[in-house]
């Protein structure tokens, strides 16, 4: 039969720069991005939008950005501001409400918007971004250890339609993402925390010399040092990178390799109504898959145990009571589930080695119920030295 | 300051077959298609969404659907159907209806949805699948001569907002397109001969041959000779890819060089209201950019003259009186309007010869308005003659 064969490659960049105080005048390096835009030769407008939470929590943010811009560029600064979290997510007027900003104050392809917030309103804007006129040119400024170390500096977006997760959204690399660690001092522990997970996910599969990094530092950032979390942040973000040019970046394929400790924490997060954060989900799920690793004989106890107490170190919780939810509603059912999304078979990562992660395609019901009462144990283990203390 | 710089390709890769009475059960094509697919080894459900224009001139296509699938393919076909024409991109309630069903039938990012109809369904279609879970696979089956040999093989898709054409929308390619010359018999003289304008188009910025062929052809292709169409659709098909692939695929670059007469075809459909179909204000703006490029001294007499008669021959129509509308709500504002859209430097298109299409940065409202006196006279002429007859 008859056809034409359409082959091409789109090429994508962009760069995380990270600094301090981003809009204070005497920092520079926002002015200068814009000046190395051609784009910046006519004044345009530029359409802010920015996290509640944020602007609470750092009240003369707005000011500042008008500014700072004021001073330093030709851009007439909008300011739009909406609810921070999940409820960022949820409302499908939100969207709406940043469409209809970008018509009101004619932003085009060659204007910017810029998201400030945690990593749900980074995912509510960009993907107002990215469906308006078929992309416009979007700016991340996360606020979060979640945000600066994963989720901002990628490439995905969304929202979450009758609240199912991420339900509508695309692919759309930013054009820059700003890391101002400024903004990690107002976050309250729990946030903190959070977003430390993906950092000890990404060291497990990938890096075992930031796994040692991370298990020397693990007091000091349970203890909120910023200098660890800086640290911690730009070596994450830069693996989490990696990751992505190297790998699938658009997922077209069907494995999603990073994802260690994720299937268990995804359904975690559900069965408990989402009052466990993610990263607080995720640390329970590495937690889950380096014990099963073990069973298959692929880590070592000291290994393991390393593992488990530098979570703890850093203040995780790793077990919740729904772990042993029944099977019909509980883990195993999740991952049934996802093998039946990845359309029948199953990847998952799991370690063998720290730093090695390697993917397996079925995972065993017995075994995992064994990992499920190891941490159970070691729990109520916890539990009894405290009471006894 | 410190910085991470991020840089990756995406590669893209989709076939356009063509074909006739696809869903006809000895018809291989699609079925075939399905089994090449990894994602056929399960059984799926797969959304057809349906044009009711097409629907209308062709009341067995769902039942032919359904007995091609059930005897083909492992897949169950979910229909829907949404108004044809630009209605079906005016109304926001169509992307929510799309959505909904995705949601409703559980179609995944392994699982298909098909796209049956004009360029306005394959537009709004298209635009609601790529949303969709970030993006899930999408076929085209394009039904107008426009989405057959221009819309429909391409990587754009939209629907408006508040009126605003295209204001929403994203670049995502199908995985597969299907023309199926069948489907033109029903269309109307003015659709049919509407989308022949594009192959004009591109014949004359990149293909002196392929005008030749059209220019033999025009008398053939205006009695709606259905061999001359097969043709002229797969060149014209073939030349639109190729331009995509060569060029700037998501337009992340500022020009839109394949747009021959198309800045002043765009104003013209705004300005009669959209009672001009899009090709047949491209016929009109190819004319009068054709005049321009002879003032210029590009264009000689005799090459004019042809590009004017086979326009003639192909029974479009050169003039409207809105071309004569007033400067500061007519054509010259147009100009304007699309010089502060693309950020201050105007790119526009010409020839400087039959097939050899060029660029240039600037144009002369008075030779503007001397091509439209041109085009007037020469309607006059016509009519006059006509009269005398
Ligand atoms: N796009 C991706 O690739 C990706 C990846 C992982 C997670 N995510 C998404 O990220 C979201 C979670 O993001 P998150 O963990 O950054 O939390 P969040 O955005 O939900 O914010 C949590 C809370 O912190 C507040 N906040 C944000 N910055 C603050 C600051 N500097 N000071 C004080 N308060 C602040 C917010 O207002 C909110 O109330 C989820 O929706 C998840 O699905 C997306
Ligand atoms: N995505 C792109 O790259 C791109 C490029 C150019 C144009 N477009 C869009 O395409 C749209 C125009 O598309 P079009 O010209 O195909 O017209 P259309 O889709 O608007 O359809 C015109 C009419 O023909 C009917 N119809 C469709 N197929 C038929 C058939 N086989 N028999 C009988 N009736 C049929 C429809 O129901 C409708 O009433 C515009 O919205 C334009 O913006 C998109
Ligand atoms: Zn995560
Ligand atoms: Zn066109």
């Amino acid at each position: 039969m008859d056809h034409l064969k359409q082959t091409f490659a789109v090429r994508f960049t962009y760069t995380v720069f990270f600094t301090e105080q981003l809009f204070d005048t005497k920092n520079l390096l926002f002015a200068d991005f814009f000046r190395q835009q051609a784009a910046d030769k006519l004044a345009k407008p530029i359409l802010f939008v920015l996290d509640a939470g944020v602007t609470e929590a750092h009240p003369k943010l707005a000011a500042s950005i008008t500014t700072y811009l004021a001073k330093h560029t030709a851009f007439t600064p909008e300011l739009l501001t909406v609810p921070g979290g999940e409820a960022a997510k949820n409302d499908p007027a939100l969207v709406e409400k940043i469409v209809d900003a970008v018509d009101r104050f004619g932003i085009d392809r060659h204007a910017y918007v810029v998201a400030v917030g945690g990593g749900s309103v980074l995912d509510l804007v960009g993907y107002a971004a990215a469906i308006s006129h078929r992309g416009i040119r979007h700016i991340r400024i996360p606020t979060t250890v979640l945000s600066q170390n994963d989720s901002g500096v990628g490439v995905k977006n969304g929202v979450n339609y009758r609240h199912k997760k991420n339900f509508l959204g695309t692919f759309a690399p930013p054009v820059a993402v700003f890391n101002d660690s400024q903004f990690l001092t107002t976050l309250d522990d729990r946030d903190w925390r959070s977003g430390i997970s993906e950092a000890v996910k990404v060291a497990l599969i990938k890096d075992a010399t930031f796994f040692n990094w991370l298990e020397t530092n693990a007091q000091a950032l349970a203890h909120r040092d910023r200098a660890a979390m800086d640290y911690l942040i730009h070596q994450c973000a830069q693996l989490h990178l990696q990751h992505i040019a190297g790998g699938d970046p658009f997922e077209m394929g069907s494995s999603r390799p990073l994802d260690f400790g994720h299937w268990s924490a995804h359904k975690l997060e559900q069965l408990t109504n989402f009052s466990l954060r993610h990263g607080e989900a995720v640390a329970i799920g590495i937690a889950l898959d380096t014990l099963y690793s073990q069973q298959l004989g692929w880590l070592d106890e000291t290994d393991t145990n390393r593992i488990l107490s530098t979570l703890r170190t850093l203040g995780f919780n790793l077990y919740h009571p729904m772990l042993d939810a029944d099977d019909s509603a509980g883990l195993l059912k999740g991952l049934s589930e996802f093998r039946e999304h990845l359309g029948g078979q199953l990847t998952i990562m799991l370690l063998e080695g720290i730093g090695r992660g390697v993917e397996v395609h079925d995972m065993d019901n017995e075994r995992i119920r064994q990992s499920i009462a190891t941490l159970k144990e070691s729990n109520d283990l916890t539990y009894n030295v405290l009471e006894t203390l």
